[in-house]
Order: structure tokens, then C-alpha cells, then sequence
């Protein structure tokens, strides 16, 4: 659907309904304090939405009292705009902070916690999220001193999981976005085409978007693994020209409202060797497969197995995890970092919950992956698109 | 010029004295050995390039004895790739730690280190770096009881300040291509026009490059406070239409192999208002004395004065630097996190370093944005860009 405004996308109630389920876990940890630095959390509790998070920042919830979101002060205008949080909700530390020797903005920020009354009790932070980090968190400590501090252990994103249908609506949106992006990248990818003009076909597709609904930016660049590359993931792109004979890996995905779609193709320019076509058919059983056991009650590490079962008997192995939840992501990650499907991960799929399902298999000098990105509903997975699961080979 | 490999582009000489001139700094201060955790100083000494700092990674250099760097398993491959290191320097995690409860990558990284006899004596940590955390920094220390852990004070960061003579081609190259993104920019965005359609437009330019030679993502995403939002920085796009009547500050710019030229300009939709023109004025003005300052031996405090004399003397204020040192960037963030534009920074300029000067106005309701990234030469500032230094304004 159409949103065209800076404003907070979802209502009121879906707010104060998010912040709920967050103090009723903090209740059961006996948590007084949550402070959380993940920008995907930051969103999700107060709809903030900025690319501020190069500098430290939090949104604190209190078990009584108001969510407090700390910036730097020339972010605390984009927090208003983005936000509903009160102006007086709305802490900007000074600029001289900043990138500065011998002092932290989380100097400043634990001063004006203590300073709210929040300085005591027990005080959960995000100890592992992405822009905190470990004289980030000694500031802070040191700034309350009568606080007790302990680790989250990613109760937000454990919040996260379990999504509204409104997200699921804007997840949907993604990927009718992420359908088109993936379509223009298999019809631009051609021999003698430079891989930076093909990711620039790609970059332009997702924020284009399409129906008239723009796409955001992604929280992974598009990524381009070929020719001998295609066999080690996450390589970005260079300016050679597509060669010929040669595999490229396709890992890219589209973005709505700061929602995601990843998604991944591999494509064979000219007729691929046997073995690249024979590993893309038994992948394919294998997706096939693990999408098939997705229920409510299973558990994560049952799909992955039902995966494992398909290709042990074709011989194959694969080490990694097939695939993580999603939802909200900012750069550098669009996974939730809670739920793997792997081998030892027993967390139950519920309704409205939503996964990355990517095979990725390298092999010695090639490699091959295809993914899905798909919803949870009473019947199943429901995947957000609906391409060809095959070896795309241009001829 | 044009460079097509994923090999590391500079000379393994160059790379030489990078760590040469790394472990001269950790000699004088002690250091046994130095974890280098943020993706920029990991380029800088090894040439590593991946999406990969969403799970834990770092280069290590020990005082003696070879470079070694720690990723997860699957992206070994892309060590091997665009590094110079030695099969047995690049070391692999095993993917059951990446986002586990219970376990954490560097507990098995620490445990490698202290196996090859790395753990002892006293080890610096980039402890303000991203993608570095509270809880990776506790499971290093307790793989590594019996070392000394200590800030490294983003050592390898004041190394990176002054740059090689190839490191400054680079950024002329980067330059190249700003130029061309800016005025993409400039030409795209028009009454009617969706917002995200200008970033298509901008970041397909930034992909494509210039004569050949392609671009590479910047750290930034494009920012386009537009309207009422270029009140405050760092807002991204909305799918909205621009409006006749309406300012927008561009804050973008390009990437050559991962160097960085930064830019920003201010368009004005229709005629503008005489505050905005005149502000342009003063800013413009301000810009020219503190370019002018720029030469060796000068600090960066006194840069700063000579914007500030200009804008008090028109009765303006800012009170955020106005700029800092550049060069290699991953996201988040373009800045090198040492030298910042400002009072109170006592830094000294040097030939061959490298800065972002940004001025930022934002005023209640509205905004203005310029910015020139230079190189600082024996004659004084050599900027990169060569666009008019006026408010854009489309009749």
C-alpha cells in the first residue's frame, strides 16, 4: 500500500501493544531498565528511522514510566519526526561527544538516566547488538553506578518474532518489490555486461519499487559472487565484465518500510556443467522439502533436518545454518538473531512468524544457492514470492 | 584507473608498511599483540573486502610473527580471495557460534590465538570499533585469561590519517565519480519526481562510475531530507513526490575500492526563500576562509576558527563540527573516527591526509547543506569535486 509520510507507519496501539510484550518479559526477568541500541529494535519499539546509528544511540524503556529514545542532538529533529515520543522523551547528547578523546556520548547518556531516577535496579542491555560496543558499555556503567547491569539476551528480537499482520502486510510489499529486483537482475546479467552495471540495474530496482510503492534500502548491498568468486559468499561486486561459462550467485532482496525480503538466485551464462545443474536439482528437492514440514510446532532444527535428509542422500553436506528469522533490518544484517534453522536450535515456528531460507552450497572452485523468503501461517509456509526455484541459464 | 580483480590493489610492499608503521605505534606503547576489529582498519591491513562484518571477524597483529584473520568458516573462501595472507593465517569459526545463545565466535577466536601462543602479554582491542560488542570483547578475555587487555585508542585509524600517494588516486577517483552522482542528483530531482526515484537514479550512478571504471556502495545511503525534514540530517526517502516551493539537501557521494569522496549540495525547488539564498551566502563564504586555511602544520581547531569568524560575524552558529578525516569506509559511517573539525581538536594537518569539511545549517523548519572532501597537499586543501559551491536552484 501507499505511505508517503516520515511518520510512524503503524498505529498508536501497535506501539503501545510492542512495548507491552516487552515489560512483560522484563517483568519475568525482574528487569527494572531496558536499554536497547539495535537500530531494528529502536525502530520497532518507537518507529524511529534515521541513518544515525553511526554515532551511539538507544531507545530506553522503563517498567513504568516513558520510552526515552538518546541521540546525538542534530538527530533529536528526525526523532521527532519519526517518532511519537514526547519532546521531553527525546535526549540529544551534545556534538562535542562525538568521535572525541577521553569521553563517550554513554557518558552523557547514563548521567541523564541517573539523573531520571533510572540509575538503580537491575538495568538489561543489548550487549551483543550491532554500534554498541565494549567502552559504549563501560560509559554507561560507569555513569550509574548503582545500577545493576545484565544482558538482554535479545529479549526485543525474541519480541520481534512473532509478527502483526500489518507487518505482514508490509513484508508481502517487499517482496512483490524483491520479485521485480531478482527479475531485473536474471535479465541483466549477460557476457560482456560489467557486474557494477548489473548491481546498478539492481540498486535502482529496489528503491523504485514497484506499483507506485517506493523500496528502501536494504540491510545487506547486493551481492555477486561469480566466475571463481561464486564460490565463497558475501563478495560484493567489481567492474569485470560477466563472462561466458561462467555461474554468478545472485543474494540480494528488497526492503519496504524498513521490512525485508531477501532473496537469492543463481544464474549460468550458457550451458551450465552437469555437476552445477545436478546440484541445483537436488537443492531444489531439498527447499522443496524443508518448505514442506513448516507448520506451527515445529521446531526450527526439524526443518532443517527434513533439508539434510534430501541431500545426505544424494551425497552432499552443508555445514551452515539454512536459513534465520526476519522481519526489521538495518545495514549490515537483515536477520532477527534469534531463530536458526540448524541442527540444536529447538525454538517452536508460531503463526505470523517469518524466515530467510537460503541454501548456499560452495564447493571447491564453484558454487551454487537459491533461497526463499516465506510466512508462517496455520497451512504453512507462504512464501513472499514466486519465482522459479531452478538454475536460471541465459543461453 | 581501471582495476578489475578481487586482489588486493595495492602493492604488497604498501601493505608492508602499513603494519610496519601499526606495529611501530605498538611497540612505543607496549602492545603484544592488537585485535582490529572495524572492517575499514581489517581493508587497510589486509586488503579483506566481504559483506561479512555482520558475524564476528577480526585481523590480528601480533609485534612478531605473521597476520592472522578470523572469520566465519564460509568466508574463508573470500579471505583467500582478496588478501595476500597465508592459507594457515586465515582462520575460520564453525558456523554453530554465529548468533547462538550461549556461545559467541570469539570464544572460539580467543581460544585460537591463545593456541598459538597468543596469550600472553598485553593485547589492544579497537573497544570503540562497530560490529565489535560488550559480550564479543567479555568471550575474548575469557579465551584469554592470561593476557592484559588494554584500549588500542583507534591506532590503526591515526595510521590510516595520512595516506600513500596510491590511496589519494583512489580518492581523486572516488571524486570522479561524486561529481558525477551530484549532478545526477541535480538533474533528477524535480517537482513530481518520487523521492525514491532520485535515489534510483543516484545510487545507479554511484554503482556505474565513470570512464569505465566502476563505483563501489559508499557508507552512507543517500540522504534526502526534503521539505519540512531538511530541518534535521540524516533522514533517508520516503516514496513521496518532491515539491515546488521546497528545498532538498543531497547528502551523498561515491566510492572507488572502498575510498571515499563524500558530497553534499542543497537544491531549491522554484525561487527561494531570501533566508535560504542569503544563508547560502554566508555558508559559502565561511566554507572558502576555512579551505583557505588548510595547510600543513595547521590544526584542526584553527580550520574550524576561521568558519566560525566568518558565520558570527553574520550572527549564525553551528554548533556540530564541521567536518573530519576520510578515506576508507564500510557502513555506517565515511569518517576515520580521529580528527574532527572543531575547537578543542589540537590534531595537526598533515600533507596527504584527507577530510570531509560539512556544513550543516539546520534551522527551525528548514535547512542548508554544502560540503567539499579535500587532500591536503604542500599548498594547501586540493578538493576532489569541482562543482559550484551555490544553493542549486531549479527555475
Amino acid at each position: 500500500m501507499l505511505y508517503r509520510s516520515r511518520m510512524p507507519y503503524f498505529s498508536e496501539a501497535e506501539y503501545a501493544e510492542r512495548v507491552r510484550r516487552v515489560r512483560e518479559r522484563m517483568a519475568a526477568h525482574g528487569y527494572d531498565l531496558l536499554v536497547s541500541v539495535d537500530p531494528s529494535n529502536m525502530h520497532y519499539l518507537t518507529g524511529y528511522d534515521g541513518w544515525s546509528f553511526y554515532t551511539p544511540q538507544c531507545v530506553v524503556v522503563p517498567l513504568d514510566g516513558d520510552v526515552l529514545l538518546a541521540t546525538r542532538f542534530m538527530d533529536v529533529g528526525g526523532a521527532r519526526v519519526t517518532t511519537r515520543l514526547g519532546d521531553d522523551d527525546i535526549l540529544g547528547f551534545p556534538d562535542r561527544y562525538v568521535q572525541a578523546r577521553g569521553k563517550h556520548p554513554f557518558d552523557w547518556v547514563g548521567a541523564q538516566l541517573a539523573g531520571r531516577g533510572h540509575g538503580h535496579g537491575t538495568v538489561a542491555v543489548e550487549t551483543d547488538a550491532y554500534f554498541h560496543s565494549p567502552r559504549a558499555q563501560a560509559a554507561l556503567e560507569a555513569a550509574m553506578p548503582d545500577a545493576r547491569f545484565t544482558d538482554s539476551a535479545e529479549l526485543v528480537n525474541w519480541v520481534r518474532a512473532v509478527k502483526s499482520d500489518a507487518e505482514i502486510t508490509l513484508m508481502r510489499d517487499a517482496g512483490r518489490i524483491a520479485e521485480v529486483v531478482m527479475q531485473t537482475a536474471l535479465d541483466t546479467i549477460r557476457p560482456g555486461v560489467r557486474q557494477c552495471d548489473a548491481v546498478a540495474a539492481i540498486l535502482a530496482a529496489q528503491a523504485r519499487g514497484v506499483d507506485g510503492m517506493g523500496g528502501d534500502y536494504t540491510s545487506f548491498m547486493p551481492m555477486l559472487p561469480t566466475g571463481d568468486g561464486a564460490a565463497t559468499p558475501h563478495l560484493t561486486w567489481t567492474d569485470a565484465p560477466f563472462v561466458s561459462g561462467e555461474a554468478t550467485i545472485i543474494e540480494t532482496g528488497a526492503a519496504r518500510l524498513r521490512y525485508h525480503c531477501p532473496l537469492a538466485r543463481t544464474l549460468h551464462l550458457g550451458p551450465p556443467p552437469r555437476l552445477l545443474s545436478d546440484t541445483a536439482e537436488i537443492v531444489r528437492e531439498g527447499l522443496d522439502a524443508a518448505l514442506a514440514t513448516v507448520r506451527p510446532g515445529v521446531r526450527c532444527e526439524q526443518i532443517e533436518a527434513a533439508w539434510r535428509e534430501v541431500i545426505t542422500r544424494h551425497g552432499l553436506e552443508k555445514e551452515s545454518r539454512i536459513g534465520y528469522s526476519i522481519g526489521i533490518g538495518y545495514p549490515p544484517d537483515w536477520g532477527e538473531h534469534t531463530m536458526s534453522l540448524r541442527p540444536g536450535d529447538t525454538s517452536e515456528i508460531a503463526e505470523n512468524m517469518a524466515f530467510h531460507m537460503i541454501l548456499g552450497m560452495w564447493m571447491g572452485g564453484w558454487g551454487y544457492e537459491i533461497s526463499e523468503s516465506f510466512v508462517v501461517t496455520a497451512n504453512g509456509a507462504d512464501c513472499l514470492t514466486h519465482l522459479p526455484r531452478n538454475l536460471h541459464v541465459v543461453d
